[in-house]
């Protein structure tokens, strides 16, 4: 017996669990953690390496520990696309949105407090509940995938969770939250706490509406987490953010570890920053094929969840893994999250799209004879 | 009355609290913070931005989650500086050592259990474990700022803490804490636990004795955490490690956040390992300035602890603060850790610690008129 973690006085909660993570498979065609498949144009390259030539040369000191100009950056950014304005003192930035979501939890979640999410949702919702002592409510859905609002009104009410998370659109299934809904949650929250509402819109560059930043005026309670991975196609990068109340960004600076954000990460986004329209082009192509393939997927003869994101959930399988398996061996690599009955496709490039196509008909082709 | 932070469903711990943080502000000769006065030699600097071009063409995909390569070269580096063999499986990186803590702390700290360092010592080291739900001892030091071995001992054995710290070279005092006594109190948090115990070695490279990686072998509660903060002058880039049994690694995976790493940060912390050599000349440098620094204090009448940090803790002073204010008053930014009757000063650039030490004289002169 070699000496593993469970010999280790590790928390006992810890024991027997695995970290968390899709598998990185060597493939041709990877369409499992919802990337976005357009390398950074060479002018956006060069501007990074820019911007971070100067940046290194004040490496020995440590960053803007507030980071305000990426702030201001992504404020603006915010402005522009939203319509609502928004500024420095509503955002806040972390390596990654896991890293805003740490921080909200440990500012209003934490020991002896409780989050809520309706699942399937974003797994990391739970994951970072529990690493965080926070504990975890699995709130409920509709069979189609849609928030039941009476349900979930009723579980707000009786759990009187501190932290509401809501994401939309949803991952792993794709579909918008109506803004209605949120209202609404938001309302109970508040009747049952106050309680926080965090809105994860990661995906909200992908919809075919709008965001929610334009509810935040008035509601210091609401938080809109944001990401530079996939819209602004840096998953790479790590940067995550948030818009809401200036009292908010206040309180999540009694948790974030000084000097989080480096400043060579504060450097590549602000360049990125700069590049907007060129990067939500690519977007706009994205939205289109993914368009495509739920029509595709549907003519197929699959279920497909409404999607608002850049990937596309389709079923129903009585075995979805085994025919992730055979997508797998047909050199494309699609998600299985664990939704019984389902698998997720990240939209790609047109050419890697048509190759996870193929590799469905072939599949289907195959379980047909 | 404006909505502030006390109006948000905080934590309670919370309430009240601000950010920590020194005061960063513009002066010409900055000495509080410990930063490498040596920015990067220029081709670092172009090395960091062709690593960083490299990695930009592929920041559409998320970054190595285990970080191997990193892992590796730093691996390389311990084994190197040190004499003893290091693996990759024995070496984890994250954003800034204050996140390595933080993992350490999730994994082997939090509700219900508690963390000991004997102060004064880092502060993150308490202020992390709060932030982590765990609850936090202060241990005792000698007043010459040394571990009082016999009563740290009894405080692990009577507190019977999860994890024990062991910063040395100390900060904020800078003086080295003898092999002997972490072995004693490893022995020590055996006994009591069994618990872990993290020997922070931040300021290690400047230190005039050898680091304790040794003693990893056979010790599977012992944990060395390191930065590239201060030795490669690299503050800016936020990217602190670890080194400790296979079995510490696994398990701090259990709770790190998913690509928690961004791609740009590994990209410059190996460009920065390919240039360890020069960075370590810079080290010399500054350890002959700190040897300075002490001498020149002692000549001028002030107590000095011992230093193997680069940075120097000098008194007594009735009122520290307002000699700090009048330091400052002349141009240099030194440091009021709150140790009453002391401040410290980063061993700077010959040219600063001349402005230090000319400061300094001005305010002693002033003082006995």
């Amino acid at each position: 017996m070699t000496f593993g973690i469970d010999d280790l006085p590790v928390r006992d909660e810890l024991r027997g669990k695995s970290p968390y993570g899709a598998p990185q498979l060597d493939v041709p065609v990877r369409l499992n953690t919802n990337e976005n498949p357009y390398p950074l144009p060479e002018p956006l390259v060069e501007r990074i390496t820019e911007r971070v030539r100067e940046a290194a040369r004040h490496l020995n000191r440590y960053p803007d520990r507030d980071a305000v100009e990426l702030r201001t950056a992504l404020a603006e950014y915010l402005t522009k696309t939203s319509g609502h304005p928004v500024g420095v003192d509503n955002v806040w930035a972390a390596n990654g949105s896991n890293e805003v979501i740490q921080q909200l939890l440990q500012t209003f979640g934490g020991p002896g407090r409780t989050a809520i999410g309706f699942e399937p949702s974003y797994s990391m919702h739970g994951l970072i509940s529990r690493g965080t002592g926070t504990g975890w409510i699995s709130g409920p859905r509709n069979e189609d995938f849609t928030i039941d609002l009476a349900a979930a009104e009723k579980a707000v009410a009786e759990h009187r969770p501190d932290v509401v998370f809501v994401t939309t659109p949803n991952n792993p299934t794709g579909n918008a939250v109506p803004p209605e809904t949120v209202l609404a949650l938001y309302e109970a929250a508040q009747a049952a706490g106050p309680s926080m509402v965090v809105v994860d819109e990661a995906y909200i560059e992908f919809s075919h509406g709008d965001s929610l930043l334009r509810l935040i005026e008035g509601r210091p309670h609401l938080v809109v987490s944001r990401t530079m991975s996939k819209a602004f196609g840096a998953a790479g990068l790590r940067l995550g953010y948030l818009a809401a109340h200036p009292a908010v960004v206040d309180a999540v600076q009694l948790v974030r570890l000084p000097y989080h954000l480096s400043a060579i990460t504060q450097a590549t986004a602000l360049a990125a920053l700069e590049h907007t329209d060129t990067l939500l082009g690519y977007v706009e192509r994205l939205k289109a094929e993914r368009d495509r393939l739920v029509a595709e997927l549907r003519a197929l003869g699959y279920e497909v969840t409404e999607s608002d994101a850049n990937f596309v959930q389709f079923g129903r399988f009585e075995d979805a893994h085994t025919v992730w398996r055979k997508i797998l061996d047909r050199g494309v690599l699609v998600r299985d999250n664990g939704v019984p009955g389902w698998l997720r496709v990240t939209a790609g490039t047109p050419a890697e799209n048509d190759a996870f196509l193929d590799a469905v008909r072939e599949v289907k082709k195959e379980q047909s004879t």
